[in-house]
Parts: C-alpha cells; structure tokens; sequence
C-alpha cells in the first residue's frame, strides 16, 4: 500500500485533477492553496445556477460546512447529486456539527439525500454524525482507545463511506479495514483551517486515485507529514505566523520518496510496510 | 492594573474562551488566527438559524460591519440580543462607519437595539456613531488632543459602553476614566485586517476578564506591542509580507512578562504603574 | 511611456487612490494587501444599499467575477452604472469565464449594461467574452502567436476597452497599440489570487492615472517583475509560502527605478525605450 500511495503523490501532481469546493468563508483561500500545493487545482464556486457544471468537469468535490447557510446547503445538495450521478467523489467535511442544532440537523438530512464517499472530521464532529455524544477532549488528547475507532467504522458503515477521524493518531476506515497514522504536529492545531485542507488534499488525491481508502490515507498523512516538518524548521522567536508559511513551503515540496521514509503508518497497531 | 492584565494574557491562553464571530469575507482568517493566537478558540458562524445557539455557548461575541448586508445585519441583531440576555460580552468593531449612508444608518440603528460592551474604531467610525464629522487625518496624524478624548467620553456615556478609538496614541475609556497606550507602528496600518483583528483580540481578553476596561487596554496594547516587535524583527528588503508573518509570531508568542516591561499606557499623561 | 509609467507608480503611492472591490470571496485579502502595497488603498463593500455611494467616493472600481451569485451581479451592475455616471474607471476580471455558462452569459449580458475600461483575464477567460473558444493550454505555455494578439484586439475593439491578457507573455492592448510585456514567473501560476491581484493593482494605478493604457501596462508589469524577483530570493527547500510573502515584500517595496531598470516591455517585438 505505501508503494501505490506514493505512486499516487506523483500521479497528483502530473495530473493536476480539478476539485471543486464549496466550502467556508474562513479557510477558502487556505484550501485553495492547498489544493495547489498538493497538484491539484481548485475551483471555487457556490452558485445554485452553476454548481452542476462545475462538479460535472470536476475530478473531486469537497464539501465544507465552515460557514453554512440556506443558500449554501441548497447548492451543495445540488452539486452533490450531480456528483453521484457522474461518480464524482464527494469529500465531507462537517466543520462545527455538534456545535450547534442546526448543523447537526443540516449534516444528517445532507447525508440521507445523497452518497458521500469520504467524511473527514474530529472525533466530536464524526460522532455528531451517527448521534454520539463525544467525550471530545478526552478521546482527542490521548491514545486511540476503542471509542474512536469504533465511532469511525459505526460511521463508514452506516454512511457508506470511508472516515477520516483526524486528531493526535489519526484512524482511518472503510469500516472494515482500519489504518492509524501517528505522522503530525500540535502546532497544526494552532492555526485555523488545517482541518480544512486535509480534507481538500484528500480531494485532490482521491479525485487522482482508482483507490477511495489511500487517497484519504494519502491526504491526511501528507498534511500530518508536512506540519511535522514545518515545526522543525521553526527557529528561536518564530510563532504560529511563520509556522503557517513553512507548512505551505512543505506542503508545495515534499516528495513522494520522502513521504515513504517518514510517514508513520500502521493497521492493528503494527508498522505498515 | 498592569499587574491584573499581565494576569489576564496569561489566564486567557489557560482558559481559552470561545469567541463568536460575526464578522466581514476580507480579514475573517486573519481575526480567526489572531484570536488562536491570543489564546482564545474563535468560531465564525453567521447563519441566522444559528446564531444564537452559537453565542449562547460563547464567552464573547464579535460584530464586525467589514462587509455587511442585509442578512448579516439581521444575524448580528439576533445573536447580540441574545448576548444581552445572557450577559455575554459583545464587541462592535464599525469598520466604515461613516463612508456610506447604510453603514452609519445600520450601525446607529443596531446600537438602538443592542447594548454593545465595547467599541472599537479608528477615530472618524467613532465619531460617525454619535453623528459627529471627524477631522480623520488631522487628529489620526498628531497627538492626542481633546477631539479624540472628548469623542471617545461621549460615545462611551451615550451607549454605557467602553470605548476604543485606535490611533497614532489609543485612547481607552469607560466614559469616565481614560487610559492611553502609546505602543504600535505606522506599519500595522499597510497591512488589511489589523484593526479587524484588535477586535477580536480584545473578544478573547474581555471574554476571559472580570474587567471589560481592562479586557479592552489589554486588547489594543497586545496588538501595538506585537507590531512594534515585528518591525523590530524586518531586515534589509522585507516588507509588508514579512512584516505580517513576524506580527504572527509576536501575537501567539507575547510574554506577559514582556508586556509588563514594554506596554505604555498612562492616565492624564503620566505612566501607569 | 516608460518615463511616464514610472512616474505613475511613484504618484500612486503620494495620492492612495481609494479602489473599490467587489470581488471574491477567494482572494479577497489578497487583493486587499496589494492594493495597499502598490500605494491604493482598498475599500471592499458588495451590499446593494451601498455600492453606488462606495463607488462615487473611489477612484476606480474592480470588479472580479471569481465567485459570482444572484445577488452581487446585481451590485456590480449598479455599482458600474454609477461609475459609467461619474467617469471613474472599471476594470474587470472575468475570472473563470468559460468554465460555465452561467459565468459567460453573465459577464457577456453585464458587458451590454455597461462600459468597462479595462479587461483582465487569461485567454481563455477574455476569448469566451468574444464567444472565441480558446486554445487555452498551448496559447498559454507557449509563444505569443497571431491568436492571442487577435483576440485581445477583437475584445478591445469590440467593448471598446483596454485588454490585458496575461500569461508567459502579457498582451495589453487598446484595440490599436500593442504592448507585449516579458515579466513573470511560473511559480506566479502555483499560489491562488496573483491574477486577482494585477487588477486590483491596475485598478490603483489606472484610478491615478491620466492614461488608461500605461495604467495597464503598470500594473500587469508590476506583478510580473515582483513574481520574478520573489523567486530570485527563494532558498533551498522553500516553496509556495515563502514565495507568496516574498511576493508581497516586492510589491510593497519595489521602487520605479528598479522597475525602469528591470521591466520587459515592447511594440512589435522591439524593446520599448
């Protein structure tokens, strides 16, 4: 598996897939350039009147719920049926659900109208999903204790998708298979909108990919990967400002072979090889 | 009271308030890391089916009138009326304020409705609000003369507010005490979203204080100090980028222990100690 | 016209022409930054209450189709048809034109209403405005051939405007005069907003410009020279973020001799002196 998702980082970038956001008005510019970044190329745009046309010439569509409204919600489910129609992968991202009613209610009725084919979320916004409360502090500082994993695959297999659950040690699922992935920072916790790109990285790989489970393996390590290596380079004074540039530095540079040698993955707790 | 806010910066960044944002599509990234960066966990949510919900669970909500319309006017009178009835701090930052009819009619109408817990604007926004012209360059350019103070006394008393009038010298007052601070530089005014990001900064302290004045001075003497020092920090053929990157690093790595050494705020002209 | 042009970017940065946007939701603080770092300064406002009022007090307006909906279609014909009234100058960026039809008869219907001073675009963004379907990726990668200088002509003669397309080598044109500028970098390419950016720029230059024309030529070259030498200050191992802050460091340092010394500018393949 190492081998073909690090195949894939090269085939994303020769590619250049094309993936259409809808998405929040906090990180967009952050997405979009991650989106660059990786190899793809992003595409932003939330009118009702031309959301199917351009999920049609999309290779992926990323779903952000950041800063949902009415008119947002009409088109995403707009352009998310048209990307179940085509066999367009959908990426989800439910930002803030459990936060709020509204949310929770809108992400729930989003999911029974349509087929996502990756959800990528902390702990406390996946549970929200399938109507867990999370004991979100707990679960995401410690170990990976049975409750995240188990939320993951309840949640793959309910909706039928793969579950990216992103926190210290990362689980990820297609509600049979489970990979962990230690790779990451603290740091990418203390700027906005990491969250985010992981899940239009993914995008960019899964819209690249033959394979839903390694694109996403492939994104959310490649974002753990990056924050890793931008927090080495952070120098005496150097805050969260400087921080935020090096990991875009990484994320625009990093190579596939690099990847191989330091990406910490592993299935029931044994290293992957 | 230097030795209660240097108290405060530190507290924040242990409690970590959340602080709801209302806020404007030009600096809404840059006021979600600001806030991470002063030790407060910021949400930008302005959809008006969940507004109130989400300030409910906040310790401070921030209205910003950056871009306004007609939807987010109606979303920032519910969420703050709701801030009122819980006694939730709320911070109103009248970006524009004075450039339009619509923006002075909709910000004199919105502080009809609501009461705002602090102010913060540059000087002619200020005066906007109590109908008044600002000479804005004059008094921004120099010293701090009795316009500025009297401006900021009167704004305060009429809405039973705290006032922040950003400048050259700050002037900060409850209506009745006035606290200047003398930090900054001309170069936090080249950057978008410095003001902006003030206002947020002053969300996370106020939300996580006993003392709204203090929550404000604290707010607007961080900001100045980290410019200062992320001018410090340029070299030969930097500018605006670099200069943005460094007053990053300055906010989310500020010692209350260099505040206390560096700030400098006075009453009537003489030093606070 | 070097000279002159010259002489323009030091006047913009003594007058601070006021630049209204109504633009996307994408690049937004980008193009507020380089407003003010080529000497403008930036006003943002898209609520139909107040376009017009914003538009009267500028000294241009930029308009930026890159996330068009219903409602700020509408504020950007109002806001034009005031600035067609008073004589400020428009620039247009009809970013993602082409892409759908919805964005293509919305800037082709939009260019009917009103009178535009200056298109920015790609060739295939300003071809679809002429119903031209572009060659895009071989027009773009490789020498300016007959078809792109034809198709700015066409657009310029047809909307009676001046056209700027940009790419290895931009083509400004006012329908007759022809000017090729050789400035730029691919890394140009691989972070989102520096095409948004150049018309925001335009904007400052043509609001303190008498000639529409060497407005054009300023702005497109200015973002080109500051992309080269951003690149020329990368070290090993830094990528898209550092180059995106060197970029603004550039831009809000670059003087008028160096660009007198550096630009690449000439008519019928002929330096210009």
């Amino acid at each position: 598996m190492k081998q073909r998702i690090s195949e894939l980082l090269k085939k994303t970038r020769e590619e250049n897939p094309l993936v259409h956001h809808i998405t929040n008005a906090v990180t967009i510019n952050d997405c979009a350039n991650a989106t660059l970044a990786a190899g793809g190329s992003p595409v932003m745009a939330d009118a009702i009147e031309e959301v199917e046309e351009m999920t049609s010439i999309s290779s992926a569509l990323v779903i952000n719920f950041g800063t949902i409204k009415k008119e947002s919600l009409a088109a995403m489910e707009k352009a998310m049926k048209k990307a179940n129609e085509k066999g367009i992968p959908v990426i989800f991202d439910p930002v803030g659900v459990g936060a709020t009613t509204y949310r929770t209610k809108s992400a729930q009725w989003l999911l029974e109208q349509v087929k996502v084919t990756v959800i990528r979320g902390n702990v406390s916004e996946v549970a929200s999903l399938i109507g867990v409360e999370a004991k979100t502090s707990g679960v995401d500082a410690g170990e990976v204790g049975e409750d995240k994993t188990t939320i993951a695959k309840k949640t793959a297999k309910k909706y039928n998708t793969v579950v990216v659950i992103s926190g210290e040690i990362d689980v990820i699922t297609d509600g049979e298979r489970v990979v962990y992935v230690e790779n990451g920072h603290q740091m990418l916790t203390r700027v906005s909108g990491t969250g985010c790109m992981t899940a239009s990285i993914i995008g960019c790989f899964v819209g690249a990919s033959g394979s839903v489970l390694e694109g996403a393996i492939a994104g959310i390590s490649y974002m753990g990967l990056a924050g890793e290596r931008a927090v080495k380079r952070l120098k005496e004074g150097e805050g969260v400002g400087t921080f935020k540039i090096n990991l875009f530095d990484e994320l625009s540079t990093l190579k596939s072979t690099t990847w191989e040698k330091e990406v910490k993955m592993y299935e029931a707790r044994q290293p992957i090889l």
